[in-house]
């Protein structure tokens, strides 16, 4: 016989999904979230509606669409949206839907165009969403009434983000005053693509998130990662060291504070800003100091691309990385960029894209070599990605529940459970 | 803080699907449907009870079973149908379900048998249904309770249709005998299928249906299509024309109203019949003049068999087309005929199932060409069914917004979605 | 307009599933189940969570992980399950989920290991399942609270039984004591598998356990099966036989009863016993004579490896066939066993384990050939699961009733049935 509590379980599973109220509400601080955060088509549609139509959502580099006419889209969920650089160079957004019959307008990642034009039925719009041809429509009819949907776009010294709520969250502009002097000296808008690649996480949004946000996992598994990374830079258990460890510990730290001096005196920011929890559009930056010859994420720590991002002379400026909410993470050095932007496809997978930029007059072949280049960030990737998978199928076992963070190597793990969990009770009303 | 609009919208989406009766009852006239009818499970498993469940369904032609104990398999939703010629030449319809165990019992799209055996322990039915040998059942067993169900059959001058509910709509009979004349004298019982061809299309059934019953599209899309048809038979705007397209328009219309006359004067039915929304079996047909050569769909607009069908002696018949609600389109020439069902899978996607017929002595390779005579409308298909792709990609976007049908071009297709919306309000009581 | 009855099955369809209760409380006794039984996903879930999650489940043998450290995976439902064989020879079972980010730990289906250890951040468990092992996670952190969720299993002779259950069915002891004389003279701890092989029916698992339940199929579709199988053994309708088959049932009972008689005073339990549905472990088993040279299940029904099993030293033991609820059969000949499992994947798609076993000393190409050993019940089970697939295809047809099974040769398909709606009743409180 099944008791009561049973019962309503086996009832509410098979009826009406889980109750995303209660779980978001009765979320353990220090611990990771409960299996449905993972698993759940329901929870995946909530996160859709309420994490990823209701931020700013970061998708792409001006870069992307160097020159007017340039488009890209972008898939987020059902909805489709074309970012175009206009005659004006000014970049925009727009539904990639057309406004008679709903068709797709546009159907390559990236191309060219003049007008927009949709094949179906030749409906013509221009680049800034008008609608400026349409047949055979009769007397009655308004173009003016049927121009393309605008999205909201937003750069952020060159990183591209949407947001495609009726009113974007308003402090992603404090975000971008204070992240504005990190960022520009390696002038995103003075850089080009060299390389992009996609690869499908068999896991949750989130727990690519979270593998991304520590390092608890790099010793074991990144052999090519931790080459330029110093391991103390991530956490440790400061019990756990002997004498030989807290000496590392404390040359490591005085070696920080040293250079975060010397850059910030060079016109490089260093020092961190943190607000992975207690904003709307939440973030964190930090530029640390890289083992090795120093200068860049690459298998031997020097640069990948000879030719540094803007008007930058010294190598050795080390990674300043940014992680935005709820989607993103960068990674600048002297000589390029590395960007990633995770994009949900259903509760059990996600998008990850990878973008490497370097100076837009840097030459392939001369100044840099795009095999070395991505050959860091694409092995990691990967590696990460099995990582995810092993999580995404343990947390579809009845066995699973939620496990305590390292307080010393997975503190921004839990802020980022922190915020999703904040952001989806204050959409709630929990 | 969510707003208890959005709050209810969240709710209803994750637990019960969309409110069909609601959106049944407020579609607009003149406008392409609201998004779910096209994206969602809850409607397209509605569409299947009501819709396809409950009406006359084209799919197929007596060619299709031309000898005693020939069997055709259809499947419609979940349901698999058996049509199968008995020796008295009756064609009959049954489910393709046996009594015992509920193994399905013909597995062929086309097969010929002596009686229908279940592979699973031989029970055998005669090809009337009847159960007339069951092993090892005993004393209490009777053969006479345990026939095949039997699905409703109807034939039209040789295209066949089935309805799967108890009680048919009745003025299927109305139709026959208003259609039969325009569709005598191409003796489709006298024809064989040359050719069939099965496409799925990424789409809703309906999007389809919208896509076959309009040519505003065919300019921009169809350069083989367009060749043996008038552009002014599908409509335009007439203030849109010059000098040059009323001179144009008006030479068409006197073309057409003196072939109606002399086609009708020669026995061949011509001039309009329309009942797309106004009947439960709703149908549509005309003859129109076809250009160039004027003679059949075809590359060079020549007849694809020199064989014409049944007595025909002229080859100039234009093309009568015929419509038929929910799923069916028909081109009828001289020499060939066209059939085309559309059989929904699921929400998604739809079968479009192609048959091109010519009198059944005519010759392979003599008086047709197979690769000629199924050249138009192959391309077309395939053109066709990315368009529709285009559509349901833009259907899933929160950005759909129905949209404007061209009153004059795109009639056809808001009755089609007139039918649709008076069918399933009748059904659901709205 | 629709009646009152067909809207509410629309709205129960498309809302809530179908009423499960209903479903299992009106089953009528002689009949196979409704069609829901075998397509619903909401009662494939609850049939996982019911049945699957709450019985003694056979998952494979002793000889799966013959040495200490080597570990086997087995996944039901969402659950994986690591059996493992310790220092001390002890075989134990324990949930395959990390208890830091709940990452599955052990990846093959087949593997050796020292510890267990979590490739994510190398937590590492001893095969107790006691956690010895996790850096970095600080001073007030309990390793002894983050032991390995262990899982219940019990050994029948050799054979697997695990369950998920809190408190599992006590009556497997019952079987057990009952069992242990029948089995162990083919002493399964001293086999070793010579042979596995997977493949997914196309169907519901019940669908694939009814098949097993019967021979009636047999004559028809098993001509490799039916060499060393008299069919006598699997009933027949007396009304039905003439002269020479009552003659021939008189003989095949005597030699039964002979044998019987013959066997039990060697030593090797033979008589029937059968609890298949009047135990929560339901169970049956019957030692019968084989046709031909009435050795083993083989195509000239000779033993299939020269040494036989244990100590037995006589080749004519026919077979021991050994059947459970929910989700096995083993048939034990003097010099192999062949032993099944059916793991259900969703509504209409089923694992069928199938595992060969020999002496642990006998040698391939000499002793024995696996291409031989494994012919008969190979292609045995390809033609099951052909038939299967039919029935799953078959009951997704609104024309699908329960069809009556034959009093004489489908008892066994009932008594499966009868056990599943008594265990589903007992669990839902109907």
């Amino acid at each position: 016989m099944l008791d009561t509590i049973e019962r309503s379980l086996i009832d509410s599973a098979s009826l009406a999904g889980p109750d995303i109220r209660s779980l978001v509400a009765r979320r353990r601080k220090g611990y990771s979230l409960e299996a449905p955060f993972y698993t759940s088509p329901e929870i995946f549609k909530a996160d859709m509606d309420l994490i990823f139509h209701r931020h700013w959502i970061y998708v792409g580099v001006e870069p992307d669409v160097p020159e007017p006419g340039d488009a890209m889209t972008v898939q987020l969920g059902e909805d489709s949206i074309v970012i175009v650089r206009d005659d004006d160079n000014a970049v925009r957004a727009f539904h990639n839907v057309c406004r008679h019959r709903g068709a797709r307008l546009i159907h390559d990642y990236k191309t060219t165009v003049g007008n927009i034009v949709c094949r179906y039925h030749q409906w013509t719009y221009k680049l800034d969403g008008e609608l400026v041809f349409a047949e055979h429509m009769g007397e009655g009819f308004n173009l003016g009434c049927h121009s393309l949907k605008p999205v909201h776009l937003k750069s952020l010294a060159g990183l591209l983000f949407v947001c495609l709520a009726a009113e974007p969250p308003a402090d992603f502009d404090a975000m971008a005053e204070r992240m504005s002097p990190y960022l520009a000296p390696h002038r995103i808008a003075d850089t080009k693509v060299a390389h992009e690649e996609d690869i499908i996480e068999p896991g949750n949004w989130k727990l690519t998130m979270e593998n991304n946000r520590e390092c608890y996992h790099c010793a074991g598994n990144h052999p090519e990662l931790t080459v330029p990374l110093y391991a103390y830079g991530f956490g440790f258990a400061p019990q756990e060291l002997d004498e030989v460890g807290r000496e590392e510990v404390e040359r490591y730290s005085a070696m920080v504070e040293s250079l975060h001096n010397q850059w910030e005196a060079a016109g490089f920011p260093a020092r961190p800003v943190e607000h992975l929890d207690d904003m709307i559009t939440g973030y964190r930056t930090e530029r640390l100091p890289l083992a090795g010859a120093g200068e860049s994420h690459t298998h031997n720590t020097e640069v990948a691309c000879t030719r540094l991002l803007g008007d930058i002379q010294e190598r050795r400026l080390g990674g300043l990385t940014f992680h935005t909410q709820p989607n993103s993470w960068h990674h600048f050095m002297s000589d390029h960029i590395v960007t990633f932007s995770v994009i949900p496809l259903d509760a059990e997978r996600s998008l990850l894209r990878t973008k490497w930029l370097v100076h837009k007059d840097a030459r392939q072949g001369i100044d840099y070599d795009v095999d070395n280049l991505k050959s860091v960030w694409n092995v990691t990737n990967a590696q990460d990605s099995e990582l995810v998978g092993f999580c995404q199928a343990g947390a579809r076992s009845q066995a699973y529940e939620p496990g305590p963070y390292s307080v010393h190597t997975e503190d921004m793990v839990d802020r980022f459970c922190n915020w999703y969990i904040g952001r989806m009770a204050a959409q709630l009303g929990v």
